[in-house]
């Protein structure tokens, strides 16, 4: 199949685009760097050597003999070149990750939040329109997260993206229905998913539109078959307070000898899937298209659930580091369960792997291998959910 | 009290900004004068001769002795200086009509879907994020649309913007909650008015601001009594089939002496409420104010629903004009129940104008009075929803 990759320079698109141009696909990634550009602005870099996009790309084709297109390009705010773009690829797929990804980022101040919500908005939107605009019936299959749900239902089993309510009708008898689950979310990056849910509903019942939402837990992991198979091919490891995720913090906190910092109770439930599995999952998707005239297609991708001081406990009893509670900065359930539907992937084929059993690479693979590489003072989170919040404790 | 409205140069937001004026508040006005901009993009003009934004508040001024400021701004894409406005003038209350509001216009391009996403959402994000920026705690009243219900959920009964459901426990108990009322939105507009829904949702739970989403009707009616007091002060009527309503094409069509067009059989039921009864309920929403730590207030602002092809009769017992049935440019259901509650605002004091008991007075003193600023060629709508729709039959 033809398949471009938006957002494919990133943590998750670059394996992905390997996992399809390995399986035979024609991918081209398209990317606008910017997430290369928000290491600058943060002043941090992944804890890995990432290559650039060009030596990537040579270095696949050098590998593996396969052909991986490039275009740089701002979804968001360059639609004349979306449009191009699609017009002459004609895709069969489109996976769209070309939005910023991180909660924290998007809560670092008002410009955050709202770079966060004018670039997710317009990039979904874009893509969207563009499709139309171009004539053309791609598979669209897009990174959506968990975190839509929110973690505030309590004991509820979340099932994949639809509810059945019954509404009351005119002569007060109940009118049975599905509906998208209702939204949650935590984060001012977690609603711009939300509002992508949307869009997606929309375009998918006027404009008929074959749309496949991965709903994504926290991705663990770095590498997979195909980035481990040349150093220049690796992928990016990042464990700054912004957009490390919490599992990255405890590695790097292992790996300098500080204790893994909990925020709160460590209560927080979290989903969780391998990076490994990501890029099977979107394969998954995007093999398995759904039929045209549907609605959305919403799969949970994710394979186990973790409370947050139980994944510590996880790293303390592989590394021996201490444990240490500290302020939450997030303004979130100090507790919360996470009952979670995965039938969908699992039902595609997916076989899970799981941290219990593969945590102990990622310690000594990437942990201990690029420790030297990490600078110590960007490992807290610095953002606050609110004004009057107290930051994180320092490391 | 002190009162932002944004969009008050708009036929919402002028009548509203004179309403509250008379009603002894301090009020400001917030507007890009994108609304005029766009009829001369169209190549129309409201009917009625509407004065420029100087000459109107110079007249209210004479007429009354009191005054009204007047702000010239983007809101969705000059955030300094919303975060200017907002910080100098720390209001009471802000009153947000500053949205691309027709849902024609919304669908006419790829252009106009992505001017009207990006233009509403960032408006209202921005709005959101710069009264956290700046300190101030305004009650936020906001015109929404009944069309973020959707019109195609047959025969249920729409409460004011929360469904009750249960979901599935951890041992497969009911775990009862109230959610936001489900979106089908009709258009990209209608859309976009749902997207404001999870902004405004997100920022009373995380920043506990104060927010009333008004989900209105179609508006029928030109004057109040605030602007029927000087020709200078008189509202905008658009007969245009991008910003005309049904109501207002049956009327020019009546007066020009045309058969009214039906779209498709007219089964489908609209909400409606006369503008003298929006600007009241929007005082009516001001003046009582929600408290602070809840979730977002929902009225519904429609005080009765009618089939189009029973609007049409309506209009032809009293001019005595034919009915034409054409094809439905949008993509919609073509009959539709719609048993809407209303119980908040009629709570709060509003006493409902019917279009039985007033609709003569709008034949006579606007279609008939100003007819002969009408443009024939304007009438019917052009925008279609679908690539492959035949447009309308042409006036």
């Amino acid at each position: 199949m033809r398949i471009l990759v938006l957002g494919g320079d990133g943590f998750c698109g670059w394996p992905t685009a390997l996992h399809l141009s390995d399986a035979g696909h024609d991918v081209t990634i398209v990317d606008n760097l910017s997430r290369r550009l928000i290491d600058e602005e943060l002043g941090v870099q992944s804890m890995t050597p990432i290559s650039t996009p060009e030596v990537r790309l040579a270095a696949w084709r050098e590998v593996t003999g396969k052909q991986i297109d490039f275009v740089e390009l701002d979804i968001a705010h360059d639609y004349d070149g979306l449009l191009e773009v699609l017009s002459t690829a004609r895709p069969d797929a489109i996976v769209h990750f070309a939005e910023q990804r991180a909660a924290p980022y998007s809560m670092k101040s008002s410009w955050h939040k709202r770079y966060t919500v004018d670039n997710n908005v317009n990039a979904t939107h874009n893509l969207l329109a563009a499709i139309v605009e171009a004539g053309i019936d791609p598979h669209v299959v897009h990174l959506g997260t968990m975190g839509v749900y929110g973690y505030g239902t309590a004991g509820v089993r979340i099932p994949e993206g639809y509810l059945r309510v019954g509404m009351e009708g005119a002569d007060g008898e109940t009118i049975e229905t599905e509906i998208l689950y209702p939204a949650n979310p935590g984060s001012v990056y977690h609603m711009t998913k939300t509002l992508d849910q949307l869009l997606f509903a929309y375009y998918v019942k006027n404009d008929r539109l074959r749309v496949t939402d991965l709903h994504q837990g926290i991705v663990w992991g770095t590498q997979t078959t195909d980035t481990a198979r040349d150093i220049r091919l690796i992928n990016r490891f990042d464990y700054d307070g912004d957009y490390g995720t919490v599992l990255n913090r405890f590695l790097m906190e292992s790996a300098v000898g500080h204790p893994l910092t909990v925020h709160g109770t460590g209560g927080q439930t979290r989903a969780f899937i391998h990076i490994q599995n990501t890029v099977q999952c979107i394969r998954l998707a995007i093999e398995n298209p759904p039929e045209k005239g549907g609605r959305v297609r919403i799969f949970n991708q994710m394979t186990e659930t973790h409370r947050v001081r139980d994944l510590a406990k996880l790293v303390a009893n592989i590394t021996g580091a201490e444990i240490a509670y500290v302020d939450n900065p997030r303004n979130e359930a100090p507790e919360n369960e996470l009952l979670v539907a995965n039938d969908g992937l699992v039902g595609l084929g997916l076989s899970p792997l799981t941290l219990e059993q593969n945590l102990l690479d990622e310690v000594i693979d990437i942990a201990h291998k690029y420790v030297d590489r990490c600078d110590l003072a960007h490992i807290p989170s610095r953002s606050l959910w609110l004004k009057q919040t107290e930051p994180a404790e320092t490391v």
